[in-house]
């Protein structure tokens, strides 16, 4: 249905305290550094704004406009009224077309592609299915045949997805 | 060379502190109520980003991010790197093609309608040269030939506005 085709989706998954957006933030530099334009998809549950408060931008959505955008030299910023919870690509068709890779955080029963970031301090035990993952990240090794890195491996990470990003072309 | 003509396009300008958030605040939901679809786009001179600091969708924009996009059930929020501050309108080409109307603020240079908001307490003078003016908006009454109304008279304006877009249609 879409006009674009959709770039390459990657779940990042985590169970809560795990330090996926910490990972997610080591992570981007070296993507970038490696020539990816990448884009990062978050999904809330709760039905919250995302702008600040107080904002000009924030009161006009608040009163009732359709669409804000806020655009400055740096950035662009768009909030539209929008049920963005249930149409994934959807959304990344829309939005992230041109991008060469779309990390997404929180759709973990989604059908991509997934690589989990786990931290032994806060759970002995993995969120998915080790045949679900495409690697995991861990400070802990596990005996299953996934490839694995450590929470400081942003980089090894990266030319990981490098070559399965080449893989799929 | 855009694929979508742009809707109609009105610049509300005022100096600032003269109460113009307050009065598109007022003014919105009387166009909603009236059927209209509206967006309001606005411009920021500084180049900063939108976002609330320490939220991961701001994080993950500053760590490289080219576009950030955050899904919720009630909004969609997309947060790009991209000088929006030169091409008003290719942004609303972009982002805001299906609206009934644009309000920009802050671009009281350009080439479209405008409505000057005006408080007596703040300028004894406009901002703008009355014939650029659609309508003037002031708790003042000037001996000017442009249609005026109160600051609290959103709903007078949101008329106005009606009959001014079925004019053009």
């Amino acid at each position: 249905m879409n006009a674009h085709p959709l770039p390459p989706i990657l779940s990042i998954v985590a169970k809560s305290g795990s330090g996926k957006t910490t990972f997610i933030e080591k992570l981007l530099p070296e993507l970038n550094r490696r020539g990816l334009r990448v884009g990062v998809l978050k999904h809330h549950g709760h039905a919250t704004p995302f702008d600040m408060p107080g904002k000009d931008t924030f009161r006009h959505f608040a009163a009732g406009a359709e669409v804000v955008v806020g655009a400055s030299a740096a950035q662009v910023a768009v909030f539209r009224r929008q049920n963005g919870a249930e149409d994934l690509e959807g959304v990344i068709a829309q939005h992230m077309a041109d991008l060469d890779l779309v990390l997404t955080e929180g759709y973990k029963r989604g059908p991509h592609p997934k690589i989990e970031v786990h931290r032994a301090a806060r759970s002995g035990e993995l969120l998915c299915d080790p045949a679900d993952l495409l690697a995991l990240v861990s400070d802990t090794p596990f005996a299953i045949p996934t490839p694995q890195f450590g929470l400081e491996e942003a980089a090894a990470v990266a030319d990981f997805l490098v070559a399965w990003l080449q893989a799929r072309a």
